[in-house]
């Protein structure tokens, strides 16, 4: 259709989405607040601002050019923020390096990725000199280090303090198209090699503008806002540890980096740092209630987002009674990720706390700019009662647009112009979002979908049960069976009989049926995880099978 | 430079930032909350995503296509919003029609858009009826009207209401391109023909995102949130009534429309529709203050949005008497608006409300996305120290990129790459900026600058002066010498030597030298104002000389 489109007065100034442009309100409205790094250093906005300048000089001195792929390797840190910055604003494209991944792994990411040039933390150096020589492409390594440099045989360009001291403070960084890539990284699916996704500057700005509204425009509920202490618990390699860090800079917020993740540690700094908003994945957010650090501490008034998987009403009541606010969001590596995020309605805000938590671990309402449909398998959507299930597709303005170098896959994940998430799904009238499985871990079992889920969800409410995953295995008579592993709570013992008693209430009640009862269960001393702390079901299947 | 871009999988949904993808949150976050016109209809978001579509059908049926021109003459109504969303999201672009102007020049306007259809308040039929034949692009009228439609000559396709009860509910919104034009509305400057300037469905959506964030995320100082209730006092028809429309909407919050603006009837649709935020000129909240309703009204929480020109310190105080959170943004037309808006640091917020004033008053600190300079003839920037005074100018995703078929004037807007505002500013060492006038409206005394706003708050403070306005007339001496143009308070007598001796003390003080004193002080009945209610200083000079 023919829109009217005026050609622009040739002076006029083309405002490029540039991740450079989050940079300008934060230092105008809070100079004065500080990116801390755990117990190492701190500084504030002026100073951030002059960092990411000094990291530009050092990244061009070091060769990077516009189009070429920078990797960092390091816990989360106040160096890592800088890379957030710094690398794309040159042009480069930041590789998120998966430290949690195998070495053989983490290799073949970096080769595919096209690496020139790693910022890497010394506690990867072992990795990095295993890897080398099968990464010619790199040209050689800025190395980042809490401490004293460990000495490594590596080509280094220097160490990064030492090379940002010498390096001025100004920088006049370019304007490009916005949809140059800024960042990639992998993800781990099932099958195969870790998949590429990418994303652009366009992309990572909407995404903030979005992030920013979302978070602090809901009275009532506000997550971040200019007066809040951000500490992320999601690593910042993992999808742009949700978007947080380029939201805080852009608001101005102070920022708590904790290097790499322990327990005690992350809620001293909550505690000495102030710190009162954080995100992680259940998984963390449960090592994090059970540590000894725990035991005695008030957490009244942290505001903890969850997600990469639905908190369990188990872990969420446990955060009731140490007064944290949980909030979940939705979202995957090929989203940027954030497609949802708890929004209550106001009879839902006046409840108590423990009561609002079933609507708090749903995935929540999809926010500005998302366009979400559950889909039967022909595409039509199904109803919005909370009770139809189907296929989570989407369509916003920041999601990968392909994997990299993987053009097939790519129009997969796209087919019929809306991306699949791989997620089964119901929706309420009131738009509220429930993740019930993944497509495939939902267990067909007598001609009847189970899901996984709901059954982890019901199982982990048993007293005496810490953790559970359930997955589908293949049974000659019913398709698959359902097939629990549990780890008991600590100093507890349990079987699989007592399991199988307390769920038979639920089938009794009609929430279950009755082949959704496991016949095999198997108690563990730890359930397997992938490297982003997510259970790892394709693991746990070859372990049952 | 080179940077990466990768060519999208062919599936792959570009997302283009459309108006229509601002209606996707609201209704799904607070469906029930309610837009409301004045005492004549209330519905919640769902009926007015219906209503959206009916009306888009209503469009079509008229024969309005992509790239048409549709005009709205209408006071702020429930309509009038529709038309904010209907006619871009379905391709055409939406004429603000400034119904303040004469009718010559609202003809000169309807006539360089080449509007085709006009949705027409029966208020202006007459006015209509005068200019149809100079109209001949108009092919009909859609007549809008809030009791019994008014007989007339004019071509008309029916009445708003009727025309959309028998419209269809639903439309198949398009895609297209996010720079088609959306809006397109004409600005009067001091010589010549009012100027047309426009934005796209791109600058609306990125000046929404921001608004909203720059409105949420500010803690302990919100405008704009999801519990709020809205009631522009700033006409629809004027700069998006600075763009809030658009952010209520996509938050879902309850929106008021009082039609033709009372000031008495504003006070009591605010009372009794529970209105938290309006923002208007200083001379409308003026008009406010002063109306009988305003007497015995508690106007506590009411947060107040000022702009257009700087509210003085005289209103303020009186604001600070009822209980009322001003606030002050800066922008003009031809910056969709928003450019700054009041933010507070910790210090200055933990004062009284009348000692925030002072900084309450300035235009605030720029806003998200707003590269902003202060910047001296030679396009050198100024010292941020609150001293040094130069223009402004900016760069920011929302400015528009020219005037309508209008080359020429545009590059001038745009000279060297930066929209030129025309203001003369300072910016201090905490990023707040103060605009100190016109650059044609500062006073050349003497050898010395003179700002006029700068006088006019100083006389506004003296008890007796209701309103002033100061501008230069020549003096062959001393090139201009300034002129003060007052207005008494109300049943009050002031002369201009009282005026005068008051503001020696200043000159004793040092905060405006001997040159500034006016010489020549006129008592008036009223000030001349433009059509959007600022003080119409070419006017005044005109009756001065």
């Amino acid at each position: 259709m023919k829109t009217k489109i005026i050609k622009p007065a040739e002076n006029a100034h083309q405002f490029q989405l540039l991740i450079k442009s989050l940079l300008l309100s934060g230092k105008r409205c809070q100079p004065d607040n500080e990116i801390v790094f755990s117990d190492v250093i701190r500084y504030d906005y002026r100073t951030l601002y002059k960092r990411i300048c000094k990291l530009a000089n050092v990244l061009t001195s070091a060769g990077v050019k516009a189009g070429d792929t920078v990797a960092v390797m390091d816990w989360d840190s106040h160096r890592y923020l800088e890379c957030y910055f710094a690398v794309p604003m040159t042009g480069a494209v930041l590789h998120h390096v998966n430290i949690r991944l195998s070495p053989d792994q983490i290799g073949y990411t970096m080769n595919h990725a096209e690496d020139s040039l790693v910022l890497l933390h010394d506690d990867f150096a072992v990795i990095a000199e295993q890897l080398d020589e099968q990464l010619p492409g790199v040209r050689g390594y800025i190395q980042m280090t809490d401490d004293q440099p460990v000495s490594t045989s590596l080509h280094t360009f220097g160490e990064y303090e030492a090379l940002l001291d010498d390096a001025a403070a100004d920088y006049d960084f370019p304007d490009f198209d916005e949809n140059s890539v800024a960042t990639l990284f992998y993800t781990t699916g099932t099958t195969g090699n870790p998949k590429g996704v990418y994303f652009s500057h366009r992309q990572l700005v909407l995404h903030t503008l979005n992030g920013a509204s979302t978070f602090g425009s809901h009275e009532g509920q506000p997550l971040l806002r200019s007066d809040d202490v951000y500490m992320p618990m999601t690593p910042m390699f993992h999808v742009h540890a949700w978007g947080v860090p380029y939201i805080a800079t852009m608001l101005g917020v102070k920022q708590v980096y904790p290097g790499r993740y322990d327990p005690n540690k992350l809620l001293r700094l909550r505690r000495e740092e102030g710190v009162t908003f954080s995100h992680g994945v259940p998984t963390v957010l449960q090592m994090i209630l059970d540590c000894d650090e725990a035991e005695n501490t008030d957490m009244s008034g942290w505001k903890l987002l969850s997600g990469g998987s639905a908190a369990t009403q188990a872990l969420a009541q446990q955060m009731v009674k140490k007064g944290i606010l949980l909030f979940s969001a939705y979202g995957m590596s090929e989203t940027c990720p954030i497609l949802t995020c708890t929004f209550l309605k106001h009879p839902e805000r006046d409840l108590a706390l423990s009561e609002q938590m079933p609507q708090r671990i749903k995935a929540g309402v999809p926010i500005g700019l998302v366009d979400i449909r559950i889909v039967n398998p022909d595409g039509t959507e199904v109803l919005h009662d909370g009770e139809a299930t189907g296929e989570v597709v989407v369509r916003s303005p920041w999601l990968t647009q392909g994997y990299y170098k993987e053009e097939a896959k790519g129009e997969e994940l796209w087919e019929n112009g809306w991306l699949h998430t791989g997620d089964v799904a119901s929706m309420d009238q009131n738009s509220v979002l429930e993740i019930k499985d993944r497509i495939k871990d939902v267990i067909k079992t007598g001609g009847e979908w189970v899901s996984s889920l709901e059954l982890e969800n019901l199982i982990s409410q048993h007293d005496l049960v810490a953790e559970v995953a359930v997955v589908g295995v293949p049974d000659d008579k019913w398709g698959e069976r359902p097939c629990a592993m549990i780890v008991a709570a600590r100093g507890e013992e349990i079987d699989a009989a007592s399991i199988q008693n307390y769920l038979q209430q639920f089938v009794d009640s009609g929430q279950i049926n009755k082949w959704a009862i496991p016949q095999q269960i198997r108690v563990v001393m730890e359930i397997p995880k992938t490297s982003v702390g997510k259970i790892n079901k394709k693991l746990i299947r070859t372990q049952v099978a």
